[in-house]
């Protein structure tokens, strides 16, 4: 299998699949598409356009060669492809609040998206307090996030959201970045949560191998003119 | 099953899952929770409140009170609920397609979306042709998703985007309401396809039920000042 990506630094879609295919012991090669800029003549463009319909990453091609697009839909070709991964909570209860969780995560915080992209590398913990206070969206979307995650982790006794790590951990990989980025402050049990989320092989690869890339994006950049 | 949702004139995403059990054969009771206005202290937002901690509608809550939030969500429950039901393809490709498209559509085409929001009672050509016009994004969205279903159309033969109805036809169902609002220019394949979705029972008594509607709701209305 093949997963194209996009920067790791920079690439919170690209993150998702690929953390939960390294957490899950799932092989793939990467096929990494360096982000120039997104304007269409871009070569990241014309890159990701000879490989997906949609224009964007991640895709996944499998060895058969089928094209799976957008993180979602790839998410849930994997669990179908890799049922003894239990990629989803194997309760049915569970996996139906999961899939919630994610589909929100999929269509929705673009508050919080917008303010804070991500940006594993760099540490901007000043913006993070002035977009906090100047933006009650940027806070209602970090107040949701947390009560999602408070809520689940509850019902679920942890040590990830839904027990046993899952694809809902995955999803929320980025946001986990975004919080230490921009040192958004959390209650304890949410703070605890994204240090174990933090830790695990998957996430800790992908920030070690986004920490020797050298690209400086300025459409990622908002607040930044250099690393 | 309570499938919660809002306005039929106005709520895209509540439209999904009722036209999709609609034409499926899945019995729901529903429970209309009429827009006011979309700020904290609406009607609107409570009542939703008392129901899902997302805020949004749809939500699905199930005979044993499971509660389902989200759109791609409750398709995806669904068809775990009622395999015979189909509803996604049961090819492995197609069905791997259809979630790629769906997924693209959860999380994408913000300009179409914010220029036209979906008003199914409402007649409005030259918001369409002028906007069209006007904004490269909203023209790129529009182009996407025609590439999207006439690829989609030509691999399946129709007469649905993967042969038979499934959850991605019901996906674009309030995308093919926009296009009748705005009028919307399309090749004569896809048009074609429209009007065979607009025909399906599903979006025909939908469709009948929104235009009893009488509200008008100012945040769903950047174009008019009444009905």
């Amino acid at each position: 299998m093949k997963l194209y990506i996009g920067n790791k630094n920079y690439s919170s879609w690209s993150m998702r699949p690929w953390v939960l295919m390294r957490e899950k012991g799932i092989a793939f090669d990467e096929v990494m598409l360096r982000f120039d800029s997104f304007s269409a003549d871009s070569q990241f463009k014309q890159a990701i356009a000879a490989v997906s319909p949609a224009g964007r990453v991640p895709a996944l091609v499998d060895d058969d060669g089928l094209l799976v697009w957008d993180t979602l839909a790839i998410a849930e070709y994997l669990a179908e492809r890799f049922p003894e991964k239990a990629l989803w909570p194997t309760g049915r209860a569970a996996r139906a609040r999961a899939r919630s969780v994610c589909a929100e995560m999929h269509s929705g915080f673009g508050a919080l998206r917008g303010a804070f992209p991500m940006n594993i590398e760099a540490r901007l913990p000043e913006v993070g307090a002035r977009l906090l206070a100047e933006k009650p969206a940027v806070a209602a979307d970090l107040a949701r996030i947390t009560a999602l995650w408070t809520e689940a982790l509850a019902a679920s006794g942890g040590p990830f959201l839904f027990g046993d790590y899952s694809i809902a951990d995955a999803y929320f990989a980025p946001v986990a970045s975004r919080i230490r980025t921009y040192a958004l402050p959390l209650p304890a049990e949410a703070a605890a949560y994204v240090q174990r989320l933090w830790a695990t092989a998957g996430v800790q690869a992908w920030e070690a191998e986004a920490l020797t890339e050298a690209d400086f994006v300025p459409e990622d950049e908002p607040y930044r003119t250099q690393r």
